[in-house]
């Protein structure tokens, strides 16, 4: 009892900390965003909820001094906008790196380098109207995003969009929601069984069944799925969390496919050949980092199915914002015009910049573990990307990292060392592996370079 | 069999002619926004399969010469946003007027006055995070939008903000669909009842029961619902489709309510005190007109529900575009600045110039009515606004229009001559009402007044 009332005050003090760190960061860093975890406070508190670790051999931390009284020192790895961060790692100060999310803040930089050809100025009586072209039928595109859309897979040659309705979403996540809901019959029996290969990405299970639909359920990893029932299998290929290059694995006749092409994107992995799928989703958050305008599209060979796609996010939010798809489309066609000229002129195209980050993080990141044995990553075969004419292997936007040893519970342990990530349980796995988000601004990545090495139990 | 062939050569007809117009006004009018049907071409389609009507005696109609060869006129009672229209009423050439959606472009014409002022300015290396505040419940909420919500209730005294979370959503019919999976027990052994007093608005058992949730059920209209068990009811005020101030009517103690005011803004309805209630839904796109950015807000007392809310826009869409939430914060201080500075400065403020051309388009609408026996309006009691002092009646974004004497079904009836609205059975009330939007475009709602006089049979 005693223990578990010493524990109750931890959690107050650390709770207590938190907000009087929020509370300084807020009045100090108007224009920041805090690159933390999203899910509300509980989840944020519930990673916090610890109470022992070994970081440098201390039995307390930077948060709980604080919270005696000495100091109002933010407890997240934050970094501001508008000014160079002040977060040390090392001695008696070590912040929480928050990488459970990919929050793609690392293209910032690129982006604060642009002017005018990618800045957008809206008047207020423009898009008013719900409507953008109902000649479509996917009628609340706007047409100028449809022409950037296609335009970029051209250039990039990743996807084939001849002979394509695209269908715009609010994020990629609303058009899986509406794949599903396109996809599943909707007089059956009972609901669609809903599948992808273990690792799969985390999310899939809860939009499949967060509101218990008689539609479809998640019927988990395709690997093991063998009932002879109709089926949706995701293929998110490079796969999110592991980064490999995906086919679709079930052995069935009654199976329809959805590809999940977020990252396919010459940063991430070499471009092979445009996909050819009946419905590949794509993101503006992993393509270009602009994940707060929340755009996203598909690309469907079936005109049933794009009319039931849009039909869905008609009911659900009836439409998608026309002030973010004018400022995607204004950026994708920014993004197409530099690779058009890269010739021409001596500025780094995004593709050019973002792969070398890419590239230049991975490498540091795997010299990093490589110091140590308790950790370990996976590797990729080299393929010639058809776009940038480069050799490489994956450069995956996640690092799923494995404890190796004794360790069974690598999130917890990572905690235990302030590194906020994703345990593998959440993706179908082995809680031996985490992943990591490769796509922070600069210090918090370099942050966990320097610690990874650092941690010895 | 001749008939039926006779019709399908009409409908084809009339389908070709659509598309011809179509592109006619795409290639013409490239900055036109076409007030017309959501829902896909299917419905529009379905709409317009009409083969005989007595519109001035005629038995063809304009579309039919068109798709014959002779002219390439728009089928659509189109406004252009850069040049006035051309579509002329009466005579040979009758266009189709569509009012069955409440597409806000009435107020364009306010806002194309108003400059720098309303005009957001968005760099591409802005607003690129996930996240927006995370000490707020509602982490994707901006902090700018916050205050300007938050402001202008204050301003306009229409609901109390104090003691209130706010959770922003992708327009109000998300956070519809927030409140229902925020307030439905997940562990219950069936789906809650959600119910509203008919006439309801058309969208709420569509938006309850698409994913067959098992959380949820779509129960009806709330007068006649006498179940002992748990529900949900839908409070909408002042009501669409009928423009009325509503009270709950379920006489039971297991209800929750959540309040939809959409419409409680002073250009359609007296202020009489600010609402207090424990879940009340907003929306930029009745407020101020800017359906486009899908922007609405929830007012929530309970913080628990408000987490429970952000957690079903975190699964659903991952937040809302920030983009949309910068331009709806600029325009809603702007609103309230106006507000704050009327007595000093010339200038109209917005709600001093939509309540007027509200009221003109009531007065015209009730003209146009009183001069024939087929049609009726419903009449609303004179109360004073405590916003503006003036005493008036209910002034609906939508005509609760009733067919009077013979006519069973006022939709179809009205649909053969060429004016498009939504009929009774779509809010669970009688066939010999419809729904007509009040919020057209000027040369829409003139052709509207013109010829609902005219019409003889």
């Amino acid at each position: 009892m005693a223990n578990f009332v010493f524990f109750l005050k931890n959690v107050l003090v650390v709770s207590l900390a938190m907000n009087m760190g929020l509370i300084w960061k807020i009045r100090h860093d108007n224009e920041e965003t805090l690159a933390y975890k999203w899910s509300s406070w509980g989840n944020i508190q519930q990673k916090l909820h610890f109470h022992g670790f070994c970081f440098n051999g201390e039995k307390n931390n930077r948060v709980e001094k604080d919270a005696h009284g000495s100091k109002t020192t933010p407890i997240l790895a934050t970094t501001s906008s508008s000014a160079a961060p002040s977060v040390a790692d090392g001695g008696e100060s070590p912040v929480i790196i928050n990488l459970d999310h990919g929050d793609p803040t690392m293209y910032e930089n690129f982006w604060k380098q642009k002017g005018e050809e990618t800045t957008v100025v809206t008047s207020s009586w423009q898009h008013i109207s719900y409507f953008s072209d109902i000649k479509n039928v996917c009628w609340f595109l706007e047409p100028g995003l449809m022409s950037a859309i296609k335009r970029l897979h051209k250039v990039v040659g990743n996807a084939v969009t001849e002979g394509r309705h695209i269908v715009v979403g609010t994020g990629s996540s609303q058009l899986y929601q509406a794949a599903l809901y396109a996809l599943s019959p909707h007089n059956a029996s009972g609901p669609m069984n809903v599948v992808s290969a273990a690792p799969f990405y985390s999310s899939y299970p809860l939009m499949t069944d967060y509101l218990k639909s008689g539609l479809h359920k998640w019927a988990g990893d395709a690997n093991v799925f063998n009932k002879q029932e109709p089926y949706i299998e995701l293929v998110t290929s490079p796969n999110n969390p592991d980064g490999f290059t995906r086919q679709d694995v079930v052995k069935g006749d009654k199976g329809i496919l959805v590809h999940d092409l977020a990252y396919y994107w010459p940063q991430y992995t070499p471009i092979l050949s445009p996909a050819d799928y009946d419905i590949m989703l794509f993101t503006v958050s992993k393509s270009t980092g602009h994940a707060g305008s929340r755009i996203g599209w598909a690309l469907v060979k079936d005109r049933e199915i794009a009319k039931k796609m849009t039909t869905f996010i008609e009911i659900n939010t009836i439409g998608v914002s026309k002030d973010s798809q004018n400022r995607a489309a204004k950026i994708l066609q920014a993004i197409s015009d530099s690779c058009d000229h890269a010739n021409q002129t001596d500025a780094e195209t995004f593709f050019d910049y973002s792969y070398k980050l890419m590239a230049q993080r991975w490498k540091e990141i795997r010299e990093a573990v490589n110091k140590t044995e308790l950790f370990s990553l996976p590797n990729f075969p080299l393929e010639t990307c058809s776009f940038s004419g480069r050799t490489f292997g994956q450069l995956p936007a996640f690092a799923w990292l494995k404890c190796e040893g004794e360790v069974d519970d690598c999130e917890s342990f990572l905690r235990r060392h302030k590194i906020l990530t994703r345990g593998g349980k959440h993706f179908g796995a082995s809680m031996n592996y985490v992943r990591i988000s490769m796509l922070s601004r600069e210090n918090e990545f370099k942050l966990l370079t320097q610690r990874l090495p650092a941690i010895t139990c």
